[in-house]
């Protein structure tokens, strides 16, 4: 039995080249003729990232958007992706990905530049695999965040665990579901932010662990306020704004947002781009000297919920 | 029901980025600030590509040279590799994988960039990517081919097929089983050929089919003397020169070796850099107008075989 954890470390081990960031941030940051080089390659297989009977098109959108978001956690632009595709041989789930796989390039601008088709038995769970590049005048990691700075946090984090709940038969706002479904990699404010921020990431396995991977990285301690977790309009009709539904969408993952610091000093800087772009950016917490991650609901402390988020995934 | 082609007929419709090459070329060729980028993506499939029980470190070592072999025939130096590893979780295959990508990685002085690692249930068939990206002065396509250029190949044709029946039961030289396990993508030769050569490819699927797939993007014929392709010692040991063997040879695929066109005044620098990198080169037929595959023994024309070769994947 190899867990997760054992083979990512002995993967480590040999991830020794400094563009590979040891194997600890979105993707790798290679530089070439005075370029950097973005590069993410993220998988999803049925049954473990999607189900059997998700509609195609919403399975090729979240395999663009999913790699497109660790670009965009780069501050990168991106030229285009590399498609790994298991044939089935079911001509309508293929067309209708071919579809979905359509509307994310056109959505994105990106080109589709190669890839590889395997036919296998039908018998075999879906393996999709997605390759993404882009380039970056700055590219920030998990490690820049320093003691002192405010955490900062794009749009609305829990949407998209709402939306999985709402699949899963409860009831909520449809449009909770397109979040889940249909995630928008944050682009054009990866791009922006990408100068100003002290580490940048983005948040796809829940907010809270994510961000105490950024801890890590960085040598610092992470202290998030649960009261400032921007939550939707949906997900407030759906779930209320208590400790629980804040809890559950500080961990439910999928968002993919931008998780960043900042000098306190930027505040304005941000609150400025936030205004130009039309997307939110809210302060929810700050870096202190230490290690870990520390939650405070009121001003009070709160302790940690045992599960922080999705543990299923290594980051590039 | 949708075939290979058909799925591969509509991404090509989406793929229409230059960099793209169309999906019919070995790799993308993307220009970033001056530089030709070369990037491809392969994958491999248990029961598919590999056998569950063939040793893992093969596999791995099989996974890096094939996607490099590509990156060889655009005359790419490589630079590094993202993995998308299916983990199923049984610790011995796994760290004999890990150790195989060790030794492929330093044979090749690649460096592991990064990747997706997700956890698969046991009982699906392992599915594993990897992305090899390299950078390239000038990065020769299969379009190239002109009429009237020579018709060149690498090292020898065989070798793999035969080594793949020797696994199967019959016997022969155990040299053959390396050369199908650890086949060695021709990255110093494909450097050094760039500038030579009209169109070059590397063999994977097999000599006749892949020279087939040449003449149809270049607009060309190509004609091949079957009796000039070259078959190592131990193939010949194995199976003989006769004109069966060599249909075999050129129709096994897994070979790995570099098809490429030169114009014939090139023949003397052909054969020179052959003699400094102690690599075989040898003309094997010509290019003319027209369209399609022709085939000569001892001067005679001679039927196609009814398989050409391997026609499971997409090329890039």
């Amino acid at each position: 039995m190899t867990t997760e954890s054992d083979f990512i470390a002995s993967l480590r081990a040999l991830a020794t080249h400094p563009a590979a960031r040891g194997l600890m941030d979105d993707a790798a940051v290679l530089e070439i003729a005075g370029t950097n080089l973005v590069l993410t390659h993220d998988m999803i297989v049925e049954s473990v990232h999607f189900l059997a009977d998700d509609p195609p098109d919403d399975v090729a959108w979240k395999l663009v958007a999913v790699n497109l978001s660790d670009l965009a956690a780069k501050g990168a632009q991106p030229l285009g992706v590399l498609l790994g595709f298991s044939l089935a041989g079911e001509g309508k789930w293929d067309g209708a990905f071919i579809e979905g796989l359509r509307q994310a390039l056109d959505a994105f601008n990106v080109a589709l530049l190669g890839g590889d088709t395997v036919s296998v038995p039908q018998s075999a769970p879906r393996s999709l695999g997605l390759t993404a590049i882009g380039t970056a005048a700055r590219a920030p990691s998990r490690e820049g965040a320093s003691s002192g700075e405010q955490l900062w946090i794009s749009g609305s984090i829990g949407d998209a665990g709402a939306g999985l709940r709402i699949l899963g038969g409860e009831d909520g706002p449809a449009d909770l579901i397109k979040r889940y479904r249909r995630p928008r990699p944050r682009l054009e404010l990866g791009l922006a932010l990408a100068p100003l921020v002290g580490a940048m990431m983005d948040v796809s396995d829940g907010l809270l662990i994510d961000a105490s991977r950024m801890a890590e990285a960085s040598g610092v301690s992470i202290e998030i306020d649960l009261g400032t977790i921007p939550l939707s309009s949906a997900f407030l009709k759906m779930l209320g704004e208590e400790r629980q539904a804040r809890l559950f969408a500080a961990t439910a993952g999928d968002d993919y947002e931008l998780l960043f610091t900042a000098a306190k000093e930027r505040a304005p800087e941000l609150l400025a781009l936030s205004e130009r772009l039309g997307v939110p950016l809210n302060p929810i917490g700050r870096c202190r000297e230490g290690t870990g991650l520390a939650l405070l609901d009121g001003g009070k402390a709160v302790p940690l919920p045992d599960r922080l988020g999705y543990e299923h995934r290594t980051p590039a």
